[in-house]
C-alpha cells in the first residue's frame, strides 16, 4: 500500500481538458491563499492540497496542526487576514485565562481556534486517522476540496540551532525565530497516507505553492513515496517562489535562508526544487535575475485579496496547459 | 507509605482548642458550600477538603475533575452560584463552536472553565500529579485552604443500570440521571495520596459534608484507607445529611435512593454513616424523624448564600467542639 510502484501506473493524462487534476503541496498562509485561489477556478472534485503536518505538536493536552487550519480556515473563507493565522472575529477569553492561571500563553489558542482542536483531539482519541479527522472538520467547514495530511503518522519537523535543537514550534512561536538555523532535521521512513497515494496517482499537474521550502514543503517532498511520485507521475510540476525581492513574503524563510548560507533569491529556490519541477513561477521584482532549464513564468505572485489569488492561480494554469498540449 | 497502620498513631488531639484540624470529605456543590463556611471560620492552615475524583473523566481531550473544579471556584468566590457548577461570568464560544463543528457538546465547557482543564491536562501530561495540579491551581485562585483529590490516580464511578453500566459523567450529565440505578461500582484497590493520609493523620474532626453519599462520599471512604483512618483517627466524625424531607437540596442522590430501594429520608442518610460517625446533623425539616445512637444536631442545613454556610459550619463547629471537650 505505501510501496511506490511506478510501473503500476501508466501516468495517464486523465482530463488535461479544463478538468484536469490539480494537487498543490503547501504550508501554511501563502500555500493557502494559492489553493484559494485554484479553489477558485478548478472544481473542487479536481482538486487536493496535500499539507505539511511537520509543525503539528501537542499542546495544552491537544493535538494542534497549524498548516491543515490555516488551509482549512482560508478554504472556508473564515480565516483571520490580518493576522494570517487563526480565525477570523477570533476571542480570546480562555487563552488569557490560561495565563491567569500560570500555564504556557506562548501559543495563542483563539476561542473558536480551540473548538478546532478539541474536536480533532477528541476524534484522534477515538481512533480516527487525522485524514478522516481533517475531512470531517472540512465538510462541517464547508470545504469542497481534498485537505490531506500528508501523513497521518506524527512526522515532526526539528530545528537544529547552534543551542541545541528545538521542535518546531517552540523555535518558530515561543522563540520567535531564534536562534540561528544551523540545519532542518526531518524524520525518517515517514509514510504518505493512501489518500496522498491516490491524489497524486491522479494527479496532471503538482503545484509546489509558494510556502517554507525547507520547513513546509520538503517535510512533504520527504515524506515516502511523495517526492519520487511528484517527479514522476504529474505532467507538469510547477513551483511557486517564496522569495521575492530577497525577502520571504512572511515567515522566517529568507532568514532561514541566510543562517544556512544560501542567497536569499528566488533562483536559490529555482535551484532547490531543480530536480523536480517543468516551471518556475517567480515575482516580477525579480524579472531578469532567474536563470533555469526549466519554463519560467515571471508574474506578480503577491496575493493581497481573492481576486489576486484566483488571478495568480489562473496565470499558472494557462501557462502549464499550454505547456502540457504543446 | 500507602499502609495503615493504627497503632503507629496515638491519635493526639492537636490543637482542640479553636485551632482544631479540620478535614471536610466533599463532592461537589454541597460540599462546597460546606467548605467555603468552614473557610471562613477556620484559619487555612487547619482547613483540608478531601475532594471526590470518581466523576473525574477525559474529554475533548482533556481531563475534566468536577468536584476540584467545583471547590476550588467555590473556594475562590468564583463559582457561578445560580448554576451551582463552573465559573461565574462564563462565556460559551468554544463549545457552541464545537457544537457547530459536529463534536461532542453534552458537557458544557465554559471558556474560563476550559482554562482549568487545559492547564490540568498540559501539567499532566508533563508528569506533574493530580495533587500537584490542584494545589498549582488552587495558588493560581487564591484558595488557602488545602484541597486535596482523594487518589492521583483514576478511580472512576460506574453506575450500572437495567440497560448496562455507564461512566458517571455519561449518565449524569449526557443521560439526565436516566435510566434507573441499579447500583453503583466504585473501583478496587485506589490508594489515598500520602497527601490524604497526612491530613487525615493530623485530623480532629471529619465532617462528611451533605454530598451525594453514594457518588460523592462512598467513592472517597472507598479509597484505601481513608474509611478506616477516619473511623479510627479522629475525635469525632460529623456528617450532614443531604436529604431534606425527602429531597436532595440538588443532584440526583433522592431518585437514586428511590431505585435503589431506600427509603428517602435522613433517616436512611445517618444509617448509611451508621458506623463511622459520631455526630449527625440534618434540617429541622426533619425534626424528630431521626432516630440514632449518636449525638444528633438538628438545624437549618440548607446554605443560600455565604453568611448561611458560615452559620451552618459555626454550629457544627461548636456542637462537636462542646461533644470533644466534655
Amino acid at each position: 500500500m505505501s510501496e511506490y510502484n511506478p510501473g503500476m501506473d501508466d501516468n495517464v493524462l486523465n482530463n488535461v481538458d479544463g478538468n484536469a487534476n490539480i494537487v498543490i503541496l503547501a504550508g501554511g498562509v501563502g500555500g493557502a491563499k494559492l489553493a484559494d485561489g485554484f479553489a477558485q477556478i478548478v472544481s473542487s472534485e479536481n482538486l487536493t492540497v496535500i499539507v505539511n503536518t511537520g509543525d503539528d505538536f501537542q499542546h495544552l493536552g491537544l493535538t494542534i496542526c497549524p498548516d491543515l487550519d490555516t488551509i482549512t480556515y482560508t478554504l472556508a473563507g473564515e480565516a483571520n487576514v490580518e493576522s494570517g493565522w487563526g480565525r477570523a472575529g477570533e476571542t480570546w477569553r480562555t487563552i488569557s485565562e490560561v495565563s491567569r492561571l500560570g500555564g504556557p500563553d506562548w501559543f495563542r489558542l483563539g476561542d473558536l481556534d480551540l473548538a478546532t482542536h478539541l474536536v480533532r483531539t477528541e476524534m484522534l482519541g477515538a481512533g480516527h486517522t487525522l485524514t478522516e479527522v481533517t475531512r470531517h472538520l472540512c465538510r462541517q467547514f464547508g470545504v469542497g476540496p481534498a485537505v490531506l495530511p500528508m501523513s497521518d503518522r506524527p512526522a515532526p519537523t526539528i530545528v537544529e540551532t547552534p543551542e541545541g535543537r528545538q521542535p518546531f514550534q517552540e523555535w518558530f512561536v515561543k522563540n520567535g525565530w531564534q536562534p540561528a538555523v544551523k540545519k532542518i532535521h526531518l524524520p525518517q521512513d515517514v509514510q504518505a497516507t493512501v489518500s496522498v497515494l491516490w491524489a497524486l496517482e491522479k494527479a496532471d499537474i503538482v503545484v509546489i505553492a509558494p510556502s517554507n521550502p525547507f520547513v513546509s514543503i520538503d517535510p512533504i517532498l520527504n515524506v515516502y513515496p511523495i517526492r519520487e511520485m511528484v517527479a514522476d507521475l504529474p505532467e507538469a510540476v510547477v513551483a511557486v517562489s517564496p522569495i521575492i525581492g530577497g525577502q520571504a513574503v512572511k515567515g522566517p524563510a529568507a532568514k532561514m535562508m541566510e543562517e544556512m548560507e544560501m542567497p536569499v533569491t528566488a533562483q536559490a529556490i529555482a535551484n532547490h526544487y531543480d530536480d523536480l519541477i517543468d516551471i518556475f513561477v517567480y515575482d516580477t521584482v525579480d524579472k531578469g535575475n532567474v536563470q533555469s532549464q526549466h519554463e519560467l513564468l515571471c508574474t506578480n505572485t503577491i496575493m493581497k485579496d481573492r481576486a489576486e489569488r484566483l488571478r495568480l492561480a489562473r496565470e499558472i494554469m494557462n501557462f502549464t496547459m499550454e505547456l502540457i498540449n504543446q
